[in-house]
């Protein structure tokens, strides 16, 4: 018997304890399995041996039960991101975890998480060290890691636009006069959550009138005109826009008054292209403007999870813990579309080096031709990803949470 | 027999569909009520007659439970406020009314509505116009009604600012790094929502660490001051504060980028508060810093409504009906506390003209001191109103709403 260490990494999702959830109830059942170990702040904590007992705080499953609909990292998160072949960084994670006693590590976390997987699990291949088994579990709502049919967290966030875009509809469309609203969804580079904005039509008003995606280049003449047409049609547009639309020189939108700030990893620091394009309609149109950005609430509104997401979450966190007991090193558990009605899918694993540091965008045959909107596949898709509601637990009125 | 119309005004909350079923179902059970009509665009629906049959969309109680449920103004909303003694729009009012066979006339809105209602209803007083009867009934996420405990719609705005900053406090600690989070709340001069934040403590985390109320005149350099403390203290700060703080010689903070546009109503229109201060903590402090708005989502999000709210709404716009039927003309429909513990409520009806352009400010003792927090008072008061949950009806992943 081995103790398992488990960490989470990137941008917090509503499900991302979901997986964590998963890890924990597979390793419970495991007989390889003596403790259960969470590091603090991803591989930080590894780093600096700041880890808790998951086993003895998630015993009861009750407990299990509130952590799983708990939003954002519970153990915390960092975005440290391993430079490529960081040598020392590798040989102090390995002796850490050998130090205590640790064969299995799972790794809950995004593109750049997957990356330190990679890095970590092809150092231990190279090596011959066989008593260190790494193995990444998915999340993230840009959607955007390849060789998985879609990513936890995902259909959560998007079952926050959509049910966000049918209630903005409503409020906006109360008034008689001509009014445009651009609402900005995050995506740095892809456009999977902007476009679930299309799925407000499926209920009982319209949904948004345009959606920009960030993968078509994005002219603000062709946008002016298009409002322009809507506002002909109707008093109140609702519009969808990507956080990362780009003009077609490959600029940010919202570059122009962001520019030169970066985050830890040294993107871009992007946000405001709604107040940028908002802007753009006030001065050249006219008319009443208002520019929301969905901000955090998108991947963090945990009251308002997708039961669909959950329970995949919770089944993705179980094949990669899975995987790592059965030292299937430097694999990452995803997730297949087996069906489409109804909706089926079956739970895999991939080799983490195909997924680190690759971008799954929008494909072309899922953006209208038109250029503003998404087309009846990509609805086709998106759809089951969002079904289901969760039992909320609410305690003096606001939701129950674990907190470590 | 006479009609009965019912008509909404001003912005929409998540549970202004609730008082107008209550109205809809006083009337259906009233010997006195024959047609119960709804004009649409408020007022202006009326001046251009515009109505809708709400006794034969509404017959079935499955579909006033779903319109309950519906956020924002379903009969849509106007901005059109009645300039003082507008004799001609008076005039033209009760020649519709008249013309319709329209005895009673049950106004839904906030502030600037019940002016109508005053209005209107002095008009009829003063030339002895006594077969019509125009009643008020209360909404306003603001809570800044006079002459009522609370206002209905403010409690699910409540409910919905208190979880997201239960959310967001989830999603902002999980990094170890320094970071700024403020988040701008709704109201323009009385801080009622903006102390909701607060009640994110009565849960497992500890809720904002800083709350600005614009009743205190703010000043730049006391909240860099505490902000800085705050980060000695621990690396996430939580910041909630009002959109209409002003400095001390009543200047909005935000009308440095937002000079001279107005609203239909000439209030200035004043946003981006959370912008503007996020500018000075990175510029001044250095750290990251995130500036979000809550935006329409604060009171437009149905699938979050207290179920305290939704009950008073719809019994206020019973007590509403009730009124108007029994010839009170120029009363407004408004809650009582009873009793604290358990809490307990009772309706009655105050005179509009008590109400109109009056406005309830947040109390000194509800006021923490050290100027950046609320009372344990405070809290106390707002806890009952975010109480309890509603099964929302979901379809295809998102909520049905009853649309027009």
């Amino acid at each position: 018997m081995k103790n398992l260490v488990v960490a989470q990494s990137g941008g917090p999702t509503a499900v991302i304890n979901a997986t964590l959830v998963g890890v924990i109830e597979y390793a419970m059942k495991s007989s390889k399995v003596d403790r259960i170990l969470g590091a603090k702040n991803g591989i930080e904590g590894i780093l600096e041996e700041n880890f808790v007992d998951l086993k003895s705080i998630f015993f009861k499953a009750e407990e299990r039960e509130r952590l799983s609909l708990t939003p954002s990292s519970y153990l915390g998160s960092c975005r440290r991101k391993m430079k490529e072949n960081e040598e020392s960084m590798i040989k102090r994670i390995i002796e850490v975890l050998r130090k205590n006693e640790i064969g299995y590590f799972v790794y809950i976390g995004g593109n750049d998480s997957m990356d330190t997987v990679y890095q970590l699990s092809n150092y231990c291949k190279q090596h011959n060290i066989t008593d260190i088994q790494v193995v990444g579990a998915p999340k993230t709502i840009d959607n955007d890691l390849v060789h998985t049919d879609h990513c936890p967290g995902f259909g959560s966030a998007a079952k926050y636009v959509a049910t966000t875009f049918a209630e903005l509809e409503r409020d906006c469309s109360v008034y008689q006069t001509k009014a445009v609203t651009i609402v900005e969804v995050m995506g740095r580079n892809t456009g999977w959550l902007t476009g679930a904005a299309a799925l407000a039509r499926l209920g009982d008003g319209n949904g948004p009138d345009l959606i920009y995606l960030c993968e078509k280049s994005f002219s603000l003449t062709s946008f002016l005109e298009d409002v322009k047409e809507k506002l002909r049609e109707k008093n109140a547009v609702l519009i969808a826009v990507s956080e990362g639309i780009q003009d077609e020189d490959g600029h940010y939108i919202s570059e122009t008054i962001q520019n030169g700030q970066v985050d830890e990893f040294g993107h871009s620091y992007i946000s405001g292209v709604s107040n940028i394009l908002a802007e753009e309609v006030r001065k050249q149109i006219g008319c009443k403007v208002r520019a929301i950005e969905l901000s955090l609430m998108q991947r963090c509104s945990g009251h308002l999870v997708s039961k669909t997401d959950l329970i995949e979450s919770k089944m993705l966190g179980e094949k990669a813990c899975e995987c790592v007991l059965e030292c299937q090193n430097g694999m990452m558990a995803s997730v297949i579309r087996k069906k489409e009605e109804p909706y089926e899918v079956m739970y895999t694993a991939v080799p983490v080096e195909e997924v680190a540091n690759y971008e799954k965008k929008v494909p072309e045959h899922f953006i209208h031709q038109n250029g503003h909107d998404v087309t009846e596949a990509m609805i086709q898709y998106l759809f089951p990803l969002i079904q289901g509601e969760c039992n909320i637990e609410y305690e003096n009125g606001i939701p129950k949470h674990s907190v470590l």
